[in-house]
């Protein structure tokens, strides 16, 4: 019997009000997912990623598997006492980050090897190591090993890799076997052709998932293409199973991404920009490292929720950006967090009210108003 | 009418017990001062710093006065609202950074002139400039301008150096004033030479301060001749009034400061080698880098008082500081303040129970004992 649930509570065109019970707790969708890359949700404390609204973090296979190691996560009690993160962890498959980072990669049918970006080792990576790793880490939802190519593609290429992916998926079943307290997901490949999508989405449900992610976006392709596949594919997958589009993205992604079908999302973007100095806000992108914030007693937004968006001068913020100071990586990632968290939970009330396309429209047009006029 | 006040309630050999009010808040001596560089104590919140025991901050005036420019602060409100920071800060006088890292310096009579480590821009200190600048930050606490030399030294440089620092302690008084909210201290040099030491301390009793510091101390000299100079000079100085050693030290340069008779330290050690992968523990020092820690799944202190010592695994600090993720320099900076806190606050009590010396040698037994043995 299984101990996970997915529960449609609303429905806004096709935008999807849900909720996924586990044991380690539920996830309100749309859903955002800080990433943990290696085990820590970069210049966060835990406690401070939970208190911006996040109810589930991303691992990274890839990075986890090459340090600490798997094995070794799991015997000092798996990744949530590991990191001190006790409610729901999903990890990716591995399979991106080997195909971004690792050197010397060789792909045939039964899966990839590749030296680590660290240290030159060798490692594999099958469908069934990759499911074996994400249960050492004790992952609470699971990604099936995949092979995902940049864009644009040759058609050719794009079915080969979709069509390895659905063998790789049916395998990545077999070795999950019965887990009910966790789930598995399929992933849909098929690069930026609506009938290999197609395909890929009802080849993974004739299989049977506890949801489906939509791989093999945002990577290099223009938000419209990676708009109008969504747009194609959401109606062909399963209406009872959650959605995850993975690796996305800027809020305006998300928030158009909610809007054609899509449950799930995570991103770097919201911890990196902040380390790099940039802030997310209702009026934007304030960029820390211009000198136009230099003297600015004005709080970043004293209308935000967020305690740190309203206790810090815009010229404090710019301070530690300028000197590099880590509080300054430590705030912002904290004021990009919430400010994401703020938005997929707008999302949820818009969708409960039937007013999402006019909540898109209201948050777009204060992100196009911009930030305050100089002082 | 002056709005602060120094108070010794107990006194066990040379240690001493004692409190300063503030009008923005108590200091409890001896005590402990984070450093606070450039606006902020590395990788800390300013109220993880105060939950770790801080009463107070110290800024450096040679960082602050290039950036963000001690003018700057004044207009944004002074250094307590720019860093969130209510309580009170001590400020430097920046003569020492100006020594230690500025550029084509020149010293006179009247002062000093230097150019920036960062962009090479020209810059005077003198003590009338200093005590202005400590004046825009809106310091609580604040230092005369003085002349600190490294050790070995001629007998001569050192005798110059006292001489001229004493000079400009007085230009100090003169520039300082009234201010009743503040205090003013004057800074004890002469090097390693008593004689110089108790005319340096003389010549500052008779000027009049609200505190005296001993400058010139830990600045390449062995521990043995720092605590020798103490020994002889703490019975020269005004018994009514707090003794700062500036810039000391390590655990057990405080432990033997203290029962020589010094009431406040400052030092940037416990967060830099916070940075550094070093965790301070009444164990002695734990090094996370030692791959001994890769597979222990113990805390790193069962018993102490601080939840981080207690919810991470050593296998977790040790990935994190491997990794070189921001989360280890942030948890084991709070580390080490949170011990240094619980070392002062340890001292205050025993010197209240007349039991120092045994509080000193049991401290300092747990540290020669050492870490826990490998699991």
């Amino acid at each position: 019997m299984t101990k996970t649930k997915f529960t449609l509570s609303a429905t806004d065109g096709l935008a999807r009000r849900g909720r996924i019970d586990m044991p380690r707790g539920a996830i309100e969708t749309p859903a955002f997912m800080p990433v943990g890359t290696v085990g820590t949700v970069k210049a966060m404390y835990p406690e401070q990623v939970r208190d911006t609204g996040a109810d589930i973090l991303l691992g990274n296979t890839y990075h986890l598997m090459l340090r600490p190691g798997a094995e070794r996560v799991a015997s000092l009690g798996g990744l949530h006492d590991f990191m001190d993160w006790q409610r729901p962890i999903l990890t990716d498959s591995g399979g991106f980050q080997v195909m971004s980072l690792a050197k010397l990669r060789k792909l045939d049918e039964r899966g990839v090897t590749f030296r680590s970006h660290i240290d030159g080792s060798a490692h594999e990576l099958t469908p069934e190591r990759s499911i074996e790793i994400q249960l050492l880490l004790d992952s609470d939802i699971i990604m099936q090993l995949d092979e995902c190519i940049a864009l644009p593609a040759e058609h050719k290429e794009m079915e080969r890799a979709m069509e390895l992916s659905l063998r790789w998926a049916d395998r990545s079943k077999a070795a999950f076997g019965q887990q009910p307290a966790r789930m598995l997901f399929g992933i849909v490949q098929g690069g930026d052709d609506a009938a290999l999508r197609a395909r890929s989405a009802a080849g993974l449900a004739s299989i049977g998932f506890d949801g489906y992610s939509v791989g093999g976006l945002a990577v290099g392709e223009p938000q419209e293409v990676m708009f109008r596949v969504l747009e194609d594919l959401t109606p062909e997958m399963p209406k009872e199973k959650p959605r995850y589009l993975m690796g996305v993205g800027k809020p305006d992604d998300i928030l158009g991404a909610i809007g054609r079908g899509i449950d799930m999302f995570d991103c770097v973007h919201p911890t990196r920009a902040g380390r790099h100095g940039h802030a997310y806000t209702a009026m934007g992108v304030v960029n820390f490292k211009n000198a136009r914030h230099k003297d600015d007693p004005r709080p970043l937004d004293a209308n935000s929720e967020n305690p740190n968006c309203r206790r810090f001068s815009r010229a404090y913020l710019h301070h530690l950006v300028r000197t590099e100071e880590i509080l300054g990586a430590m705030i912002l990632s904290q004021i990009n967090l919430h400010y994401y968290q703020t938005l997929v939970k707008g999302a949820r009330a818009a969708i409960e009210a039937g007013r999402f396309a006019d909540f898109a429209a209201e948050t777009r047009e204060g992100w196009a108003k911009g930030d305050l006029p100089p002082v």
